[in-house]
């Protein structure tokens, strides 16, 4: 533990931006009143053995006042309840996300973050026929000063690029779209990832709204203003730090998702119980049938219990000096994955979790976690039915080339999200043996 | 002068990112030592009719306080003097701005701002023959670590796209730079715009450093963060806020400078007379001839007192939400030319003095200024060989078509920088009767 809690405080020496005073916000001393419906565990209590231990679990619980009565009521009252609210503590930048079933058809929820009277939803070609008329109400319902355009994307990963990002510039001006605009993300972390740089960059930036739709966006991506597109050479390599107006979750959009996308976004909720949340891991092990069944309790439950996760550790180092960086455990090797076996083979997730498997072999073949973290997480990602092995196509060439890259180098050195100590730590460290990396490419490749 | 003052009132109330406070910066009470040399009027104070006057004039004092030593050594000293400095003061994004002869002899101004180990250099054709080895030598003489790559770009406002920034950004792929490299703007301000945007985008923002080589640059588009790419539709339109780690301007790159590019130029150094300075501006008309034959000294002095106006703006309003928008007298009309004649065929601070006269035009047709003004600008213009009307092939129609997509407009309502008082003053509303723009734009079109 103790070089555990060394390693963080190296990383977070450096980071700038980052405010680490609760009493700047008095947010933070709010009483806390929360119940949650049908979690299986009944807890939602943090293990934070780590950093800014009593900054992060006041944060973590910082949910709207109301929560529990309005759980409360919204049992059987599907498309009537008041939205569970996580706030994004980011100064004059903070931003709430609403998680809740029926939030589509709240429009008010909606309206009141649009800035200016012209609207832009960034959608694509499968989401458009589900959604898409929907939102439209919601944004012009009872406003009709609001002119809302739309630009609908191909869909997948591999048109995360530049000339489908022109495409979106291109709509904005000849809509005549100016500053005071609005750009909507109706989609999955594709969608968002795009709309959120073409929103910083249109104009030198303006208003953008997440509205996610895959379980992916709605527990990771549309969370904390990460946005950019992919570069042929690596994933994510050209965007910028730009954070929304806010994240409306419809729960409810998750009925049309697909189950293979549906458990491409667990891969996500499960690192948040790897990285620093072991009761919520837990609680994923008790309960990871009812997720893969739908079950929408269970869901509502992941996807807020991640988002507080996410919006604690954004709140805490936005442009990722240090802290943040561990969000992307498993992400070096998954990145290599989707690069090196091309865009949008397999979705994020699936190269996350097979990338996950590689880190904690490497932290396994370090001597920084036991035996039983290495079968608990290969345990729960085949409950999941996500896979555990990169494909058999990928070689050690592939991996190495693509992870010289990676955003994580610094002065040539390639830093990596690792597990370390008991289950919920982890570490961001350049300072590994480099035999065990070697070793990992070497079992995980046949070549 | 009651509605000047109402008028900038209103648009700054919006603003935000501005701290008003002096208390909030200690270095504003600084004692101030400032003697210039070889400024014809040997006045360098400023006409401060409008708002926020007292910190306004703190601050455009504040250069380095050790400026008089420095500039009175520095006389036939060329290689060795010291930089005069004028601060941007943006908080923990303040930089300073160093200006002088023989700045890239000193290996350690540049070098001190340099993060990591690795730099790109983003030149032209043009510059990279003449400067390149120089900068080269300046970012690693006695500092071997440090190793330098380069992208030379075509030269000139029509490659100021995204297929040439894609050059940038695969260039600094292929190099493998990481985030804690640093880019390098060498050139005038298409090179600055499109360096500063590739370094606020490539992995979501890496330090950069500009060294302009114009005028034009060198007294504004280097300073204050505004970088971008032009649209087919639109000059600018995509883009970021950006600020470098510092500006190094070494005069000794102007004489290199055709004599285009150095009028080009001055049309910005004669707008900040307009717009908020009137004792510049009558230095200007006392100086003009002397600016026009390259007189070191009173180039030098045009230069600081540009910046001093510059860096006083942007720290006021950095992201344009009132105020800064004032630096952008003539630029909407000028933007139309630009856009509408083809990007290149005119140069910016051409396509700016033609567009000058048009808002001064407009600006006499509401009855704002007195006809002295009008004979004023077009004197100084001509002085500067600069264009005092736009090409014969711009019709009124591409005049609006253009006008309609600048980044000024607000909820359809276009927004214009105009002169109202006594010479030094200016407005930034939509406030205006139509019909004055209609006749300008008659006036100025033979169709």
């Amino acid at each position: 533990m103790a070089s555990t809690t060394n390693a963080f405080s190296l990383s977070l020496s450096s980071k700038s931006n980052t405010n680490l005073s609760s009493d700047s916000n008095p947010k933070l001393n709010k009483p806390l009143n929360l119940t949650l419906r049908g979690s299986g565990s009944g807890s939602c209590e943090l293990s934070l053995g780590r950093l800014a231990l009593s900054r992060s679990s006041q944060l973590s619980r910082r949910v709207c006042p109301n929560a529990t009565r309005v759980m409360d009521q919204s049992v059987g009252e599907k498309s009537s309840a008041a939205p569970t609210i996580v706030e994004v503590d980011l100064g004059n930048r903070s931003y709430p996300i609403y998680i809740g079933s029926g939030l589509l058809d709240q429009h008010e929820l909606l309206q009141k973050h649009v800035h200016g009277k012209k609207v832009l939803v960034v959608t694509n070609t499968t989401i458009a026929p589900l959604y898409l008329d929907k939102v439209v109400d919601a944004l012009t319902r009872g406003n009709p000063n609001v002119s809302v355009e739309n630009v609908i994307l191909p869909d997948g990963e591999k048109y995360k690029n530049m000339e489908t990002l022109m495409k979106v510039f291109n709509k904005a001006i000849e809509s005549r779209l100016d500053r005071r605009c609005t750009f909507v993300a109706l989609g999955g972390g594709v969608i968002g990832d795009m709309c959120g740089f073409a929103a910083a960059s249109f104009l030198r930036g303006v208003n953008f709204i997440q509205i996610p739709t895959t379980v992916m966006a709605q527990v990771d991506s549309s969370v904390g203003g990460k946005t950019g597109i992919n570069h042929p050479l690596g994933k994510n390599l050209i965007g910028a730090f730009f954070q929304p107006q806010c994240v409306l979750v419809d729960t409810d959009t998750l009925d049309t998702l697909p189950d293979r996308e549906l458990a491409s976004g667990l891969a996500e909720v499960i690192k948040y119980g790897l990285i620093r949340d072991a009761k919520f891991f837990e609680w994923q092990e008790k309960n990871m049938e009812k997720l893969m069944a739908r079950d929408p309790y269970a869901l509502a439950y992941a996807i807020k219990r991640s988002c507080e996760n996410k919006a604690e550790v954004v709140s805490l180092d936005e442009k990722e000096s240090g802290l943040r960086a561990t969000l992307n455990l498993g992400h070096t090797f998954g990145h290599a994955i989707e690069t090196g076996f091309g865009y949008g083979e397999w979705l994020h997730g699936e190269a996350v979790a097979a990338g996950t498997v590689m880190a904690v072999d490497m932290s396994y073949r370090l001597g920084w976690i036991d035996s039983s973290i290495v079968k608990r997480v290969n345990d729960i990602l085949l409950r999941a039915k996500l896979p555990t092995a990169p494909p058999e196509t990928m070689t050690v060439e592939m991996f190495k080339s693509v992870m010289a890259v990676d955003k994580k180098v610094a002065d040539g050195l390639l830093r990596l999200i690792l597990l370390k100590g008991p289950l919920g730590n982890c570490v961001f460290t350049g300072e590994y043996d480099r035999k065990a990396l070697v070793d990992t490419l070497a079992a995980f490749c046949k070549s």
